[in-house]
């Protein structure tokens, strides 16, 4: 941590809060500029959770220099994380597909859903069964039932199943019957959310706010492996931009970005990012280029009828001609395709 | 609703199109130009949830033209509502004073700044129990025992409470001690907290999410409302912007463009908004002036050693200072101060 | 400045690091912490301009301490700066009211709003003869002659005079015409034209660029000020967020950051931060309590028929009556009104 | 163009909407809805341009159904554009690179440069002679000396040269020199330069402004098609968002949406976008495989010592490394690579 002092700062000011740092036990060093002192703080900086220095007399502003999370940064935890589920891996090596419908609507529907998705290379279904919508007059999902629908869709296809929570109720019902849960991107700052995910012990998918920054994004990870639970896979489906033209605008430079800083795997969702069925190829193939360990992409048997975003919705032929057009990149990348 | 064709949907398309309307039982005005055709349709949306318009053959563009919250509308409650609270009333004509810290930390900090803020004016104490913190390492509140505190300060001074909620648990605690709750901007989208703070029954104060827009905020209201509890406030706390030397943005024209659109009474957080207590003050005057039914201001009795927020929080003789030079502008706008 | 290391950094790493510093003339401190080493850097790091010590071996970020911009801020000119053009003032101690048309239309239209703003109090008149417009197809400015027009209505009323430039031509024609000058949002880093305008001496009306921070902001000024032309304005007219329902979102807390930073006077646009006529007088009144030195607020005599910006323009009688809502808020913060 | 018109408009302020409409020869399609009514307007739109129709009585909103540009939509030009410059051609079936150091330094420096990235499968060499910096006190480039080395690096090694132009002046400068120009960022509304950009006749690269959308940025391009010159190049160059730990957020969901809109040949550059040389290379792939039409990279023979933009920058054995692992892609996307 470093504190720089404002120019007219005195030398008792200096001196006072050297004096409270050192009273917690940690070590600073002092630089004297022609404008500006700078205080260097060494140490565990927990000491001074409750000191706010900011508001000092003669501080200027602190500037961190260490991350705030630690069991998620790759400083603590060098290798990758390889997350298996079922027959799936996410992680080194390995490209996995995550397809389905953006909701669960009814039996029939997921398990047509599942087979189409199985045979063209995904390896795990998605399906939402809470639903957070803008407005409360919108579909809700269909809750533990639709829940129940993925555990037949399981054991029918042998993949495996992903869900989002929204609620410690959901969990607890999600735990009876998918193999792992999903975080969405509103709920990526509900840190109550976050420990109970961790509790629940689940692979968790954690999807990025849509105004959120890396940093806000790996200290919400931190909430789920802080609970035990190292499973946390991180999903890049778009950040809020001035862009109208498409839902939300895909960051695929987090990719890189988090790959530098983090071990846990990495996948993309251009299906909720762009919102437009149209877009979702090139970017699917641009994810793949650029690292991402694996796609979540939606795909409907009937999306002019869908409950809930069937214009980013891929019927199971154009899914299907996607999977034999992503294999190629998923070959120049050197990972295993569909797996 | 209005359909937007592309230039070169065909005659079958849009024909397809209209009797898929005509069949849900709306009706639908055509509109024929050089360049696009626009189908206008009348009758009740709700009848087209599942269908996908926007993927239909030949169809460029949906405009709604309708909002999707009703509740929370003026058009269906043009009368201003005004929300009482113990001696606290929050609507036209008053301007209300919630102030307090941003985290309750002590029996006697509390009942000290309890005091302190009503001697200059407050009728409202604020202190969070359940902080939601960026790290999971930063401290996470007292949680019941603060809200045992708040109550406590309630009966010595007969200030009303309020507290921030951020699970049902945390609402069937708060249930037991304060008078009102509030929604953090981070969980403004946490559509099931949503709910059960309706069903809650007690008067909400729900933030604007960081990155939210007034439509995502009234859609986020009518949650509350349509779980029947009217009894919401909305608070402006700065959104995120790409300025850094305040927290966030406050954003202050909101207020008038909320007053065209709800009923709601509306105030403002100046000490979140900025984050620096030199701000405050001038932009507290500037809340008011704007024409807020309130402010919400943080108070600590030691902001040096405050365990939350300290750089935001004023002292008891700056808070008392303020609120001697907010009463003449509380004039200006015909509103009975602190009340 | 302040270079932080990489935690894997090695000693001699930082030796060259160092040794490179030393070698320009500057001096280093260096603090070793557990995890990271800094390197404070004291002296003119204007000698530095050319080395990239970002991509030295080991290092991982440079974190400025001090701002580039020099004699635009406070601390190398404490005293607020004061601006007179004409009979106005623009600086402590006055309310300034600049007024007009958003574009000159006609010789008889701009006479008549000139005198109808001096009548409610205005001292400055606004118009503009060079229109930066999205689209090519747009009314881009009637130009020289627009800029006769303002030279005639200030010979008439006594009014000091503004209007916007683009380009050095433009400069250079409206030097013979106006008493002031300014650049535009989208303009605020074009650097030639902020350089031009600084040679031609007049006083700069500088408006805050749409997705600008107040640092850029402020060393765009200094592009002005370091030609020698220390007549300076800063203008917040909205910066660009994800809200819809109002053009842009003006900024009132930049006017606080921007005192404790700058010398310059500020001012504020709630016509063009807006764009929605209605809500313009409580943004004003807000731009008065919150510190602004003055208000600039688009008048036009007949609102429905203008040429451009129209919906966020007052009439005569609107104008007239703000400006006597606004004269005791004005009062309230010491200054006097419409001078 | 569609009217909304107030729940609470009067059956006289539609009238009256439709006269002022029918007057200017225009047709109206009337849609009356339980809650509101709608007015589609048919026919020229640009007869309307003085009225502002947002302000008429009893009109809620204004909501345009055709794009303000023309030339530059891919609705009045289906094929898209190839553009030549010497041996170099930018459109469909290559994959053109386009590199270089952001600033020329010398002209032994430029020399080596174009050589290098020839040698590695550039057809374009970039290089800034004139450079817009965020404080006036950073280095602003050569001017007409950097472009004469251009000229004489173009001479020796028959590539095609593009440098950035600032003002008119500038323009002026490299039509002597260069065989291409650039519009940055900064400029992307700098409408002035637009145009005599469009006159100039030269092919102009046209980057994305930070904060523009989409339609903002083909309504830029349209200033310059609408002068007469066809031989315009958009430049994805990065988004401003609230993520810090890249300059900019490289938008390639841009490229997919462009392609449905424009004829115009599209590049990105990750250099610019990301401002990490380590980001650049995982980037450029995700750009081929978006279906970008090329790429703009910066390449310095000593990025430790360049005078801008050094971070950003390949060396030259990183560059070649680069573009060996850039084909493969160029070949999956069916394009004949480094032309």
């Amino acid at each position: 941590m470093i504190i720089v002092m404002k120019q007219n700062a005195s030398e008792e000011n200096v001196e006072h809060l050297i004096k409270v740092i050192h009273g917690k036990g940690l070590e600073t060093h002092l630089s004297t500029g022609k404008q500006v002192t700078i205080i260097g703080v060494v140490g565990d900086k927990s000491q001074l959770t409750y000191d706010n220095l900011e508001i000092f007399e003669g501080v200027d502003k602190i500037v961190p220099v260490t991350e705030s999370y630690k069991l998620s940064s790759k400083k603590f935890h060098p290798e990758p994380t390889t997350i298996k589920v079922k027959n799936a891996s996410i992680g080194p090596g390995t490209l996995t597909i995550i397809a389905g419908p953006c909701a669960v609507e009814t039996e029939e529907q997921l398990m047509s859903i599942a087979k189409a998705v199985k045979k063209a290379g995904a390896s795990i279904v998605r399906g939402g069964a809470y639903k957070p919508r803008t407005s409360p007059y919108s579909f809700q999902g269909l809750e533990e039932a639709g829940l129940r629908y993925m555990k037949e869709a399981s054991e029918e296809t042998g993949l495996a199943t992903i869900c989002e929570v929204v609620s410690l109720d959901a969990i607890n019902t999600a735990v009876k019957y998918v193999d792992m849960i999903q975080i969405g991107a509103r709920n990526m700052q509900n840190f109550f959310l976050l420990k109970e995910a961790g509790k629940s012990g689940l692979p968790v998918v954690l999807k990025r706010g849509l105004a959120a920054t890396i940093d806000e994004w790996l200290n919400a990870a931190e909430y789920i492996i802080s609970e035990g639970n190292p499973h946390v896979i991180l999903c890049e489906r778009g950040i809020r931009t001035f862009e109208t033209s498409t839902r939300n605008t895909l960051d695929l430079s987090a990719i890189p970005v988090l790959r530098s800083k983090t071990h846990f795997p990495i996948i993309v969702d251009p299906s909720h990012a762009t919102g437009v069925r149209d877009y979702v190829p090139s970017l699917a193939k641009a994810g793949i280029a650029v690292g991402a360990d694996g796609l979540m992409i939606e795909v409907h048997n009937d999306p002019e009828n869908s409950m809930s975003d069937g214009p980013q919705s891929l019927t199971f032929q154009q899914f299907e001609e996607l999977t034999k057009e992503l294999a190629p990149y998923s070959s120049l990348v050197g990972r295993a395709f569909g797996i």
